[in-house]
């Protein structure tokens, strides 16, 4: 296992690739975030988008399955995140795009009443075209090593 | 249609609830973020959620399909978002819940480039407790009105 005190400002993480179809970006979007440019390519076309783009909860969502994935490849004793500090939507998400992912720690620290660490990270995925569409700076808690908690 | 010119700081509108299940919870963890805690109610339990827990990005797409909900009973002219300021998950969405959300305008400011403006805003979500499950400060693009904008 990986624990917390494994954990330092500056470790870097390359994360698995994920495919996006307009399926998915419509399936996604029919059931969370039904607006036009998220659910119709040809109305997608009138808006500020100018066609499909996949709904940045979306997004997100495929941001976390690809640090999970990370996760179980490191098995990170990952307990949880309280939330996120930030999050921008750079570029659109287009049907056909394969996202790829960095996640780079910027700081730990150790609860003061728990057996685990807080963990603040900052996410970006990128386009194939190297642009990078997301941006998010987040938090994890990490368990704490057995011996150390104790 | 509702433009940007018809929001103000101070707005708040309530949000049509959602009712969360089991399976619910399970589904999205499973394609999104697989950790025990996300989709296996016994395994859950040794966990510090001690029961199975939403996935917080399954409580943020049911939080966008509520707030695209209202959009749409307003015929909203939304064009998008540009992000997240903060996000807390503050207590776990557990299965059977009932999630009902209000969202409060903070700030407008129109675009000095394009014919829209920017909308910051508080968003949270209570269970049938009461209790605040998630609190979120966001983005959002408006149109603005066509003899405003031309």
């Amino acid at each position: 296992m990986k624990y917390f005190e494994d954990i330092k400002a500056g470790d870097v993480a390359e994360l698995a690739a994920r495919h996006v179809s307009e399926a998915d970006i419509i399936a996604f979007a029919v059931k969370f975030d039904p607006q036009v440019f998220h659910t119709d390519p040809e109305a997608a076309k009138q808006t500020a988008f100018g066609g499909l783009a996949a709904s940045g909860w979306h997004t997100n969502a495929l941001m976390i399955s690809m640090l999970v994935e990370r996760f179980k490849t490191e098995s990170l004793a990952a307990i949880g995140s309280p939330g996120v500090e930030t999050c921008r939507w750079l570029v659109p998400v287009r049907p056909g795009d394969t996202l790829t992912g960095r996640q780079e720690v910027l700081e730990t620290w150790p609860s003061k009443s728990k057996p685990m660490g807080f963990v603040r990270s900052r996410t970006d995925l990128a386009n194939q075209h190297g642009e990078v569409v997301m941006t998010m700076v987040g938090l994890g808690m990490i368990a704490r090593r057995p011996e150390a908690a104790a």
